[in-house]
């Protein structure tokens, strides 16, 4: 660990270590398992404020780029390293850092584990990753270990055990771990979030939410994602494989880990059919040879994943939420975001509506348009001042202001919006649903991540800090 | 047993009988449990034609009224007896059965169980009724034993004891038992069906619906539903307590019991609050005292029903579908109906669009309305020409469809659109989901009420008589 701990966090570990020797009677070498929860987890942790973040890029693909763009335009952010093993990536990443006026990154790419080199540089303070849904994991891990924060694209993981191992590696070296759920931060949530802390809807109760993409020509073309990765994971994992889009805004809308959290999921599949269907066209279509030995090398194959994914989560305080996943057929793009409180709801998808209980005519929807100017999250206020006139990279502002919040939390000392513990909560889903739902959508707990303090009441960082 | 089983039907139950014996080597008093299931089941049995059906109608409230107007405008349809407990309701019945210029009805409601009575009159073909919830079940089956056939408002039974007890009787007494599920006959609904068997949207795999009806005032009105009966059922029952709406047609589009049938459920609701929230309420604005101790002792109570139940149903060949029940919150109506194949979906709230790869412009809905025309269900196609300028009682024409379908099949020996085994697995949702939900959503397995014939690929009667 090259980057040595600051004196600050010096003095607040060796408090932490001494305290948990005093209560629990036990510390070990290299963790701090039995220090008292309370103590020893990252959750509203603030790290050390500094200048400027100085960013680490793993992986320039489809997103990555989309973030690199928006780092450069962030006030007291610099990107001092990339990592892509394809070179064209690296080369566009520094052309883009170095027309930006900023100096010329360190380069890293030799081979698929290079971040590893990377990670233990002096220069940085963040490891980004964009790297393929496998690779998240063990690069954040990478980072925290070497003393960097880690931010993720998301998924952060795969398993439970992946899960497990990034909670208590950002508890022991006191380090975060974001995943950066771009979706939280879309304008319209934000508005309900808002509304939602208003009481507008008063107790919320119920939630729906998901990812329905068709995204089978993307997934199935030789140049959508590097390798094929992401169709290959289809080959294996059943379940709802993609679930924090829908599933990070309902967690802030419902204080997951700020009073609530998960208790229990079931999950149930469609059958398999349109990855094959389409193949199989685009292989009959196809113009010459290598093009159709491509769609009918994918054609052939038997994937895992069934079209639908339907979960259920209970939370703790027994609200429910259907969460969605639906990749492989034809349709219009949705995240059929719905919440539901005592005085009335919102739907988002195929358009805005909401009833309001004594406001809304009785049994009909309105649009929301009326809503939206007087519950504009503050944030989002803040940041249409800030940004008009920039070129901002990815779903209309949502991406920049998940990479603004970060930066500067990590820059002013603030705690982060999202935590290892929201992270891994959200991505836990990935495994349970796959559990459950191959096996006769049984009934799988959430593990209690947090070790029992998700109950205790905080304010969640966006309501908190209205302007950073 | 009065009414004496007609020649033909002398015949057939005969020839079982003895084919039974013969083929399992085993029959037994009071039942044919023991015959082929084949030979045994109500599935596709003709009825015999007469020239006029005589009906007895017990239960005379809010759907009760209803149906017995529309019946009265049915060709070849007598309502001969009627049966309620209140005096107020059997005269209104029988002013309107006089009006339109029928002789005098026999007129029944001592007492609660005065139906028992009528259903023993020879002059009857048909016992329909549409009472609270609770007496749906004993109706029918003493129609039966008494040698009529049965139509019951939804729904049918409350427990599953109940359903096999309706599905026994209905074999060993030959005579159909059938639910009125009136959205199976609502206009979108077919033609989507219709859209469905011309294999616009591809193979079916996936499908939502449910009732989301806000009826807490309806509910806790003194005047609402006789003695308070549908809120009492919320003190005791949890889960989907009212699910046929949603999942009666999609039954028909999933050809269950005619290929494919329900496997198991899980099942979720949330907390109990809406209930008690407006009663506090209602009691704070009453003006007088009588108001008010009226909704207080509402509000005061405790309620089993959660607020919103989320069922999940398997299908034998693996579909999948949302079933969600939601009465007591502040919202819009809706049934939240969609169906998804490999080509395209549809759903029909809160407006109607659809889908259909090739047709639909990529990731976009378009309305449903250019479809309508070129879909329409023959049998709506039939009615809309035949009740021009009649005032139809009900949901906008469906209900009068459903009331004629049966008259018509009971009239002209044809085999009834919905049978006793779709009645029962449509109803047992309601036990089952109570179960699953007050056991942390476990799955639980449908009872094969079909013994196995599901698997035969049956028309449904809809699709197959066009026109009756």
């Amino acid at each position: 660990m090259k980057n040595p701990l600051n004196r600050r966090e010096f003095i607040r570990q060796g408090a932490l270590a001494g305290l948990g020797a005093a209560t629990a009677g036990l510390t070990f070498s290299g963790g701090c398992r039995w220090l008292p929860a309370k103590e020893r987890l990252m959750m509203g942790v603030a790290p050390t404020g500094r200048e400027a973040v100085r960013v680490g890029f793993v992986g320039i693909g489809n997103m990555g780029s989309a973030h690199v763009k928006n780092l450069l335009q962030i006030p007291n952010c610099q990107i001092t390293a990339v990592c892509d093993i394809r070179e064209e990536r690296t080369a566009w990443a520094k052309n883009e850092i170095t027309t930006a006026g900023f100096s010329e990154p360190a380069i890293y790419g030799r081979d698929d584990w290079d971040y590893k080199r990377m990670c233990d540089r002096e220069d940085l303070d963040l490891v980004y990753n964009a790297a393929p849904w496998r690779w998240h994991a063990p690069i954040s891990l990478a980072a925290m270990e070497c003393g960097k924060h880690a931010a993720s694209e998301v998924n952060l993981a795969l398993t439970i055990d992946d899960c497990w191992k990034l909670v208590e590696t950002s508890e022991r070296t006191r380090r975060h771990c974001a995943m950066m759920e771009n979706c939280c931060y879309d304008r319209t949530e934000m508005i309900v979030l808002n509304m939602i802390r208003q009481g507008v809807f008063g107790e919320i109760l119920h939630g729906e939410c998901g990812y329905l993409h068709d995204l089978r020509a993307h997934n199935l073309s030789p140049t959508g994602y590097q390798g094929m990765w992401r169709i290959k994971q289809m080959e294996r994992l059943n379940g709802n494989t993609y679930p924090t889009h829908g599933i990070g805004p309902m967690a802030w809308c419902m204080d997951i880990h700020r009073g609530d959290a998960f208790d229990y999921l079931v999950s149930m599949n469609t059958p398999s059919t349109g990855i094959n269907e389409l193949a199989n066209r685009l292989a009959d279509e196809a113009d010459d040879r290598q093009t159709r030995e491509h769609y009918a090398s994918w054609a052939k194959k038997q994937y895992a994943k069934g079209d639908v994914n339907i979960t259920l989560i209970k939370t703790k305080l027994g609200k429910t939420i259907i969460c969605k996943h639906d990749t492989s057929l034809p349709r219009p793009y949705s995240r059929d975001f719905l919440v539901q409180g005592s005085k009335g709801l919102l739907r988002k998808y195929p358009s805005e509506k909401v009833h309001i209980e004594g406001l809304t005519k009785n049994h009909e929807w309105e649009d929301m348009t009326s809503y939206n100017e007087k519950y504009l999250h503050p944030v989002w206020q803040n940041l249409e001042k800030q940004t008009a006139g920039m070129e901002l990279a990815g779903h209309g502002g949502m991406d920049y202001i998940e990479d603004y919040r970060l930066i500067q939390a990590l820059r002013s000392g603030l705690v982060p919006d999202i935590d290892v513990y929201d992270s891994v909560a959200w991505s836990a889903i990935i495994p349970m649903s796959n559990d459950s739902s191959n096996r006769g959508s049984k009934q799988v707990k959430f593990p209690d991540f947090t070790r029992g303090q998700w109950k205790v009441k905080r304010p969640l960082q966006v309501d908190l800090v209205k302007v950073i």
